[in-house]
């Protein structure tokens, strides 16, 4: 039986943290889903579109990978990809509080669906995708923190916001 | 003398970790008065008046309780019931770093009333009412989080939105 | 009917914080008995005795107040008092997470039993028992910290413990 | 390929929390070792043995489970056994942060070992080997919190010890 | 060689918490410069020119300080004073996240400017500018919690939005 | 006026991470002096004079630092070398809690003495002491974790205690 994980999240816009997360659960299981969530009452950054799209790009190369997307409920849409496994990345303390409210709310609503954490390298611990949009909105070099495509990308998107 | 306690909130909705605390509290003091506080800045998903009416009917039954609301200071409205008990509860690290906040805080501005702390079940530990209607919103059976006149009235409210 | 509500602990010794602590719960509660655990395991610097006698002189003078003492379990000891609540001090997110782990293993042991938090004033957050014992050690002045009679008893410990 | 995940611990004694975690584990994974640590520096109550065997019992009935111990470090014992998973349960805060310096430090000495966390149930989120020891010294009825094998264990090894 | 060092914050308004901090650090650097970010996407109670007046008009009397203002990037501010110490004031277990996050990620992207944290008095270890401008609209009397001058701006400026 | 500042710690032994942070100090002051506290009561692995040639032998080529000894209460010594500012590594929230009760106890029995926080690279963000002499007694290569000098020294000291 060939054994999938579904990563879901925001990824508005993935990060070099993200990617090293992706890289390490690939090692561990036969296959990955990264699942876009469209989260549109979070007033994300970039269109439903362009996070996939931006996805695709920075994952090229890597085997065994699928970028996919999905409304409604996580249960749902993991059910509908029979698989029965979630991966969340877990850096800080509130990121832990977050999860485990999640997790348990998940197990409730689909008993057979597991989550498993997985922590990224120390050299990502500190990124997150909020305090890389406001430090690009003020003019950071942000090639340390985000793949290529996501830096481009950030100076186009902000760039039309100022006009 | 009859000790009385008050139990603020915004109860946008109550969940069945308040009504576990509510159950909780009752067996130790004379009385409970649950407050449902207006907070209009909170942008609430349900009416001011919405939350007492749910309220009242989640806790149908049980004796030693009243449902009240307030607008304001909690320390102003606290004293006008002649009281000098408020109970908040705590579940996770996060609660326990604004609770600290506001003990502190409403101890220097009324350092009469105090503040004691009560744990829902760990049945209820995950519940957020923030969670709770990010997951309504998404079609979720909400059964195990929230007692039944919520879940009915969640539906309506949510098929009310998208229209 | 009379509401007691008991505070166990350690008490080795008493602080200042502690002392805070029981003043807030008498202003609350009809009474309260304060019951020293004996912990032989815990090693504690000061004998079963000397923690109780000690108590006894730094709450003369406080009403409604009973200091006693138990071996074995607090579920048993509070049921013999013939009590139903226990009330903790927490300062700080350690002690959150170990009170949480007390609650909710009580709480199975016996479901009758509630347990409520408070929080001692900011001035005495920062203190604890163990930090006190290893400042006096080393020659701190802890007026501050401990009730006079427990600055006079420490000095008298650690000169025999010298000799 | 059949993919096993390895759970070390020192298990002194197995609670209900690590078999619901293990029950998690086997649902998702082909197989899974569950590693004793011998782990002397921790002055266990049960031998490495006694730990063991409780292991064997509590776990009778299970499929695609290993019962087996290991001496020196995990990342030497993970690589004997051909395995690159490392499966540890996470709780609380203070799990959280001892974990992120094992799963950081055993990536630096092995980089081709990963480590993923799970939350048992909310129904054991409080339960610890050392707070059932210590309830068990004094008399406590652990029926809740371990295995029938453990609390006969229990029992008898403390009235020996008492003896 | 004079070591000046950086405070910067939203100052939104200035708390007692904020002042206790800065006179603690002038104590320990040769000067010190209270930085104001103008922060507009933080949509802010008080301008940015009000935000500087009452830092003003709260540090008189203070030697060696200096109130200045910067938008864009803290590093390429701190750069243009010739600089290289940045303040952070640390209170909570929320406050020590958020500031891993931007220590760490500030250094990425200029590794000759460090962050040092200091802890305010306990006394303020509970304000928050969020909680102060809450309980002003409410009505409260904020002496304990805020310079004079801040008290009475926060009073106009309610009153003003209220009209 | 030169501005010295004390580091204070057990360094049983001295790990990549102190000697970040010292780096990092020695960028921002005037000079350092790496005090080591002699600690008897918590049952070091390394003597006080081991603990102090290794601190002398990893630091050789650091400019303008001092290795000292202290016994009895740091803000003796603090006094005693005429300086009033102390500095402290924080790398998690376990730290974090345990900085802030010592640096409000040191606050009230000094106040004159201020202490600041810095954080290690997150390089360095999960090492302890504790765990390094964990790791070395099962024979782990700790080439990443502390100068080559404790290296050696761990393998020496744990080769003797095995005999």
């Amino acid at each position: 039986m060939i054994k999938k994980i579904i990563y879901p999240g925001t990824f508005d816009p993935i990060t070099l943290g993200h990617l090293d997360l992706i890289k390490r659960a690939i090692d561990i299981f036969d296959g990955l889903i990264v699942a876009v969530a469209s989260n549109p009452h979070k007033n994300p950054l970039f269109s439903f579109s362009e996070r996939i799209s931006m996805l695709k790009e920075a994952t090229k190369g890597i085997d065994n990978i699928e970028i996919d997307s999905f409304e409604g409920l996580l249960i749902d849409y993991v059910r509908s990809k029979r698989c029965n496994i979630v991966l969340r990345g877990i850096r800080a303390i509130s990121d832990f509080e977050y999860e485990f409210q999640m997790v348990l709310s998940n197990r409730k609503l689909a008993s057979d669906i597991e989550t498993i954490l997985m922590m990224p390298s120390e050299n990502y611990s500190y990124l997150s995708s909020k305090i890389i949009k406001e430090m690009a909105s003020l003019g950071a070099d942000l090639g340390d923190f985000v793949p290529s495509i996501v830096e481009k990308k950030l100076k186009e998107k902000l760039l039309k916001n100022k006009r």
